[in-house]
């Protein structure tokens, strides 16, 4: 294992009722603001639950923070906050909401002129309001890490951001929440989280046998339970594992000690910026052609992912790791994600944009900075057919 | 799964050489008191670093915690704490250093006349001085949870507490201190991580597919690791992997959502405080009788574990269910632990006694309830053959 440190204070509330252990949860004092999205919670109960459990609270309602949450529409819940005098941020909804509620926490409680360094790290997040979640939409695991991704217009960008202070007070899953999701976002939830594993799974391998079965036990189980929830889209057993699989992806712990590569994810994002796909089928069309660009450095990984995760049984590693890229396509496209880009949608012209961000890459993405603007033109086409 | 609330804000930084991070994590004010137990820390260079880390701060030495860490003990570092006006208190060792530091901690913060009753749960821990670990000795997981087991004399007893203000505030886990551990600790802690496990994944089965591969992620990886470390003691790689199995064995993530059954732990502390047997030698020749007597309850779990980590080929679920307890004695053996109680040591006598501590529990220990005190005999009767 390489050296690392793994730090996490969440408290993680799992279970069918457990939004009824929020008002214990949200400290005593001063204004609440109530981040969300797009009115998802007006219709699947996490509002009336939130009613009741905020009864007797002054609550500021910020809705309609967008899918890959805007600069723009952050600042104005700054704003408010800051006049409300709010005192603690509580996001209800998916990853989008979290990011922007992290976000809002940072630039509330920042005195410089330009919010927006905090995002690209050019000032350090010193202080933030406290946060904590209701997720509604399972799949960035935002509820349970650091981390946010903040877009902007004029000029386009996307960026991820971390900071220790930004880690949720604490989250309540509550899987009775998902079982009105349209099958999209559902399989968008999954989709995000087999590529977060994956891409700290599969890569260069370190002697970390540990790290790797803990990886391979998210993946089983995402391939196992997201394929019976299609056939069975109100089992709450199903999706409550698939809540608890996708937070586990990308709560810090697997990527501790492992070469992580996180290349998918940057192009993906350049896609979503620049060609509006939801966030986790941009990744799912990526990611098997990146897979096959960079075959030689993962085959590796990528044939005992095969065996131990899909049940491949050749002997030859060649072959096993190329059924296992074989076998993750089958699972995406189970489950109606794509495992190609549409060229009516990346058309040339949008593809030259993409390219055009990844030039802020020039040395080099993927554990081995070997992912070169050039390499991901490369990946693109392929992807593109 | 189960309902759960997970829990666990400790500060883990592995690698060898984690140790130069000691000096940046112990906060900067007042006395620093250092416990230790019998002497190792001289020997194994952890005594040397730790001077050179705390250079220029007050330490106030507390060795000499023993084994099953014992009340009288605990309360003189308590006086001495007190006096010494300590502001942080630094375990260097294993389980039962950490154990004892967290009732140091505990007792030290209590106003009331009798700090046993903070063991007994009479009384709440409500404060408790900050704790900071150096593991030197894998096996409980103490370093990275609420818990401590207690030992007194007069009357005999050994008993389990915990506390959320008893987690450490950081943890360092550095391989290289557990090159110099005799074979028999080296498989002690090995051992005990095992069958932590094991008794929060081989239990009644309820869905949570995902808990049972992450624990059985970590039984492969002991098994593998431990027995190739079996061959090359010297190996820093494997060493380091048994350190992070045990961490992760009982730092609470395992045991969310699923049914824990703790009566091989229970029976073992009685062996321990009654025939002074080794914590992890206790428990690993009672498991298999343990599993036996409860076969019916854990076939469905034990034949899964037989396939999963030991590669038990069998169809059929008895047939593979009792290879996988057969599997379990074999890896024991190997390292050198006990499948079964030594009759010269639990004595005729000894037996009656361990026997008197079960009656404490005459509603049944178990995830069922029904590992009654005649049962537990018989289970200690076919263990001395």
């Amino acid at each position: 294992m390489l050296d690392f440190t793994y730090y996490n204070p969440v408290r993680l509330v799992y279970g069918p009722g457990s939004i009824e252990k929020l008002g214990r949860l949200v400290p005593d004092e001063g204004p609440v603001m109530l981040v969300s999205g797009g009115g998802s919670i007006e219709r699947n109960g996490v509002a009336d639950a939130l009613r009741t459990q905020l009864q007797g609270r002054e609550v500021v309602p910020f809705p309609g923070v967008e899918p890959n949450p805007q600069l723009d529409t952050l600042l104005r819940a700054v704003r408010l906050a800051r006049e409300a005098g709010v005192r603690f941020l509580l996001a209800a909804g998916g990853g989008s909401v979290i990011d922007g509620t992290k976000f809002i926490a940072a630039a509330a409680a920042f005195s410089g002129d330009d919010p927006w360094q905090l995002v690209t790290g050019r000032e350090k997040v010193r202080a933030a309001l406290p946060i904590g979640v209701v997720l509604t939409l399972p799949g960035t695991a935002s509820e349970m890490n650091d981390g946010a991704v903040i877009s902007r217009k004029n000029p386009t960008d996307k960026q991820p951001f971390k900071s220790e202070r930004l880690f949720p007070r604490f989250a309540i899953l509550d899987p009775t929440f998902t079982l009105s999701l349209p099958w999209r976002y559902t399989a968008n939830g999954i989709g995000d989280a087999f590529v977060h594993v994956l891409e700290q799974t599969c890569t260069r391998d370190v002697f970390s046998p540990l790290q790797h079965r803990l990886a391979e036990g998210i993946l089983s189980t995402l391939v196992e339970c997201g394929r019976a929830l299609r056939e069975r889209p109100d089992d709450l057993d199903l999706r409550g594992e698939l809540m608890w699989c996708s937070t586990l992806a990308l709560n810090r712990l697997i990527g501790c000690g492992v070469v992580q590569d996180w290349s998918t994810h940057l192009i993906g994002h350049a896609l979503t910026a620049e060609a509006g796909l939801d966030h986790a089928r941009s990744l799912t069309a990526v990611l098997p052609w990146l897979l096959r660009e960079r075959f030689e450095a993962k085959r590796g990984r990528l044939a005992t992912l095969g065996r131990r995760v899909f049940g491949v049984t050749a002997a030859d590693e060649e072959t096993a790791a190329r059924a296992a890229i074989e076998a993750m396509e089958a699972f995406f496209t189970e489950l109606e994600l794509p495992v190609r880009l549409d060229p009516s949608v990346v058309t040339p012209a949008v593809l030259v944009r993409v390219l055009g961000q990844m030039s802020a890459y020039s040395k080099g993405l993927g554990e081995d900075g070997d992912i070169t603007p050039d390499v991901v033109e490369r990946i693109l086409r392929a992807s593109l057919g």
